[in-house]
Parts: C-alpha cells; structure tokens; sequence
C-alpha cells in the first residue's frame, strides 16, 4: 500500500467503526447512519511553521486514536479506504489508553 | 473510562445541571429546556502556542466550573455522556468557590 | 454569592438601570423599552496576551463604570441577575467620576 | 457633566452641526436629511497597543475636528447628546485651521 | 480653504476629469457617465505602522497623480469638492511625468 | 515546451488519470466523472515568506505525486493541458512510493 | 506614454492575446470569447513589506510573461489600452523562456 505523507500541521485519520458494546468503551455518535468521528492516526506532518519561523510540533502521533469535529476536514478515498485529512487544530481530544 | 487528552487551548466540559435551589447558588437559564452553560472541566490541554512561539499557559484546570457562551464548541457523546469541546476563549468565566 | 473571573481581557459587567433625572447625570437609551449599556464592571480579568507573548494589561478595573455597543457580549443569568460577558475591546468607555 | 476615558485607540466625537456659510468653511453632505460625518473629538483613548507589543501613539487629541465615515462607529446618547464612538482607523482625516 | 490632514497610511485624492485628447494622454474610462479613477494626491499621511511598530513610510506623497479601484475608498464632499478618501493600498499605481 | 516557474508556496500539479487496477495502487475517486484529485508536481516555488521574515521551504518537490482538495487551486490550460495551480497548502498529502 | 509606478507588491500586466498556433506555443482559453489570462509585466513595485518589517523583493520583473488566475485584480484603461492591475500573489506563474 502507498505510504502518505501529510504536510506541516496535517493529519491523516481512518475512521473507527462503533464498537457499540461499551461497558468503559467509546460510543460517540447515537445514530448508526452518522460517520463515526473517532479515528486512529495513519500518518501525521511533522508541524506548523508559526508566523515567527518557530515549529510548533505535533501534539499528536501516528497510532493515536483522535475525536474530531462532524463536519472537520476533507474525506478522500485511497486504495479502497475512506481517509479524512484534517489538521491539527481539527482534533479536539486525543482517547489515551 | 477512557481518558481524554485535548491538544493546545482545548478543554473538555461536562454540562451541569441546574440544581435550582438557588439561595446563592447558581442558576443560569430560566427555562428547564434550555441545556446548561455551566460545566465541570474534566480535562485541558497545555496552553496555545502564540505566533511568536511563545507558550500561553491554561487559565483554566481539570475540576474548574465554568461559565461558557451557549453556542461554543462542539457537543460529542463519550463513553454515553455528552461533553462539551471548547477552546479556552470559549470560556466566558471561572466560578470560584 | 459566587465569585466569578473572567479570563484574559474578558470583563463581566451588570447593567445599570436608568435613573433618567438627568441633570447632568448619564442617560444612555430613549427609550425605556431598550436594556442599557451602561454598566457597573464586576470583574476584569488579567489582561489580553499579544501574539508576541506581552501582556497588554486592562484598561478597566472592578468597580469601574462602562459604556458597550447595544450588541456587545453574551448575556448570562447568574444567580438570578443578568451579566453581560465581553471583551475589553467591546468597552468603548469608561465613565469617570 | 460625566467624564468619558475611551481605551486605546478609540475616539469619542461630537458631531457638528453644518455651518451651510461655506465660503472657504467646510460644508460636508449635501442634504440637511444627512447626518454630519464632521465632529470635534472630545476624548481620546492612548492608543494601539500593536501585537508586538508597542504603543501606537493616537494621530488625534482632545479638540481636533475630524471627518469620518459615514457608517463608521457606534452612537450612543449619553447627557442627553449624541456621542459617537469610533476607533482612530475610523477617522479618515484631521481638519486643521 | 481648510486644510485636511490624513493618519496613517490615508491619501485625499481629487478626481481628475478626463481630457479625452489621448494622443499620448492618460484616457481612464470609455464612458463620460463613470467617475474618473485617476486622480491628484492632495494630502497623504506619514505612514502605516506595522504590527511589529516599524513605520512604512508612504510611496505616495502630495502631488502625484495616481489610479486606483473603482470601488476603493469613501467620497465626501468637503468645501464643495468631492474628495476621495482612500489608503495607501487603494492605489494600484503612481502616473509618472 | 514552455517552462513555468511557480512563486513562493505556489505549486504547478498535472492530474494523474485513475488507473482503477487497483491491487495497492491509489484510487481515489469512485465515479469516472469527477476529476481526479491526485496528480504529479511538474514545478514548485521556492517556499513561503513568513510575516517574520524567514523562508518555509517546500515540503514537495517536482516529480512528488500528490493529493488535493476537490476544489482547490485554479485549473488554466497551458500547451493543451489542464495543469492545476495549487498553494502549498491546498496539498493534503504527498504520495510516497 | 505615462509611466506607471507601482507600489509595494503590485504588478502592471498587458494581456498577449492568443496565438493559437500551438506546437508548443502557450495557448490558455480554448474558447475564443475568453480573455486570455496569460500578460506580460509592464512594470512592479518594490516589494512587499513583512508584518516584522522587512522587505519581500518581487519575483517577477518588467518584461516577465506570466499567468493570473481569471478573476484576479483590476482591470483599467490607460492610453486606450486594458490594462490589468494585480498583486504579485495573484501570479500563479512566470512563464520562462
């Protein structure tokens, strides 16, 4: 499979399907026809250059599991699979353990 | 129960319920159907990193209950609970004590 | 009562009722119909950070007496009282003595 | 009579009425319906704070007749008399002698 | 007659009329109904002040005789002429000798 | 052939044609109508001047294939062919390999 | 014929119609009606001036052919000639040689 590789303050994520047996486990979205907006990061940029030159570096890493917004950044299918390719500031949590 | 980790100026918010029995206490919406703009935050990130690289730091901590405006951020149920995503400048005031 | 702080340049303000016996005293609006936007500051917070990182210290201090835009801010009951949340650039006054 | 402290780099300006005498004086709109875009400043705050951190002293003091744009800035009645409120980049000139 | 003294990066320009004897001549709109977008440079500030504080000084200065965008700027009539009120990037170009 | 030269962060992008054997190669849209969103860099500015000064180097060179939104940049025929002129960060990931 | 100066990073084009002999020749709109948006430099400015204060120098030069996306800039007549006024960030490329 093709490797990407995101620019800057970009983030690649695939969405994960509910699990929807959540004793402790996520359930995000009610609906089963509404896209989850729980991903795991395939691939991320190495971050923002800031007006000032300074690079803020990546809060999150490839593997991270990340809530982003409904309506956050751009779905593109590649090899098959729906990605969305969002930036950084787009993921409003990393799900840690 | 998962943990959640917000990147930058992000902070998590559980809604609280009015408790309506106000001497002195809070009471924010006059109608019972209107959804409370009062939380608890139960996770912040580390601070906004400024155009000139410089670290702003949190204002706000985890446990802080706070005033937000009644359009902020984004609402997303975790773990069967709706939390409230905002940035701090979302966050029209800290109450204390 | 419960103590608010604002964050940054974030100023609460509770309105002031017209006295309307104006020699020589404020009257803002016409008519009785519109909600004043003259106000009393209950708490200013520590000041705005520049994008340079400098603290831009507030021009307003608790106590102090304020004029606001009409559609200035968020209105939030607090405790039974209506507050008026803004930002200190939303102040275009101070009324002095 | 209420003294009012704009902050930073805000103006308050009392309009003039028009002379309509103009042989040499300033005769602004054309139609009496019109309001005048010509007043005297009768305070003025001290100026821009920049996002680097320095202060952009104010091009206009306490006195001076400027013309501003018509659509420009806030009317609030305070004393019984029509103030409006501007910020110095409203102004789009100093009338001078 | 008055004199008008721009802030900032502000320019008062007159309309030039057309001459419409274009041999060589500067010939601006087709049509005798639009209002002329060149015009003479009769007052300029001193310069815009960047967010770092550093002045950029004016690249147009009283006198010149430049373009600028049919939409760009505010009219008003002052002692009977109509001025144009722009900034300095309104200008798309000096007309040189 | 004419050669083209891209300033600063722009980007000059050729639309790479679906091959649809897809064992591991990229597919990205699914109808045949839409135009593919992925293509080749034929030329690449020198990089971003930043508010500050300082220079962002490319993160794509000629000859990366790329993958961009479905509405960004600006498509102009040039020797026959439909190149897309892109920003640098309109270019949601670069292909590797 | 007047010289035209531009300011700062703006940048005089005259659009070159098409010459539609095309083995590898440029040739941009397919339809006839279009305004071609490939022109050649008649003259730029200086540069832009950075927020922080320094000097961006222009990329193209007088005499430059170039590309501008087809609703980019102004158009004005001068010396009975359209002429197109544009930043240099409207330019997508330079065509060389």
């Amino acid at each position: 499979m093709s490797k990407l590789r995101p620019l800057h303050d970009r983030v690649i994520v695939k969405r994960l399907e509910e699990e929807r047996v959540s004793a402790g486990g996520i359930v995000i979205p009610d609906s089963a026809t509404e896209k989850p907006t729980r991903g795991k990061v395939i691939a991320a940029g190495n971050g923002l250059i800031l007006a000032g030159g300074q690079l803020r570096p990546m809060g999150v890493n490839e593997g991270d599991v990340v809530l982003f917004g409904k309506y956050a950044g751009q779905e593109i299918k590649v090899d098959g699979e729906d990605l969305v390719f969002l930036k950084e500031d787009d993921i409003v949590a990393v799900i840690e353990g």
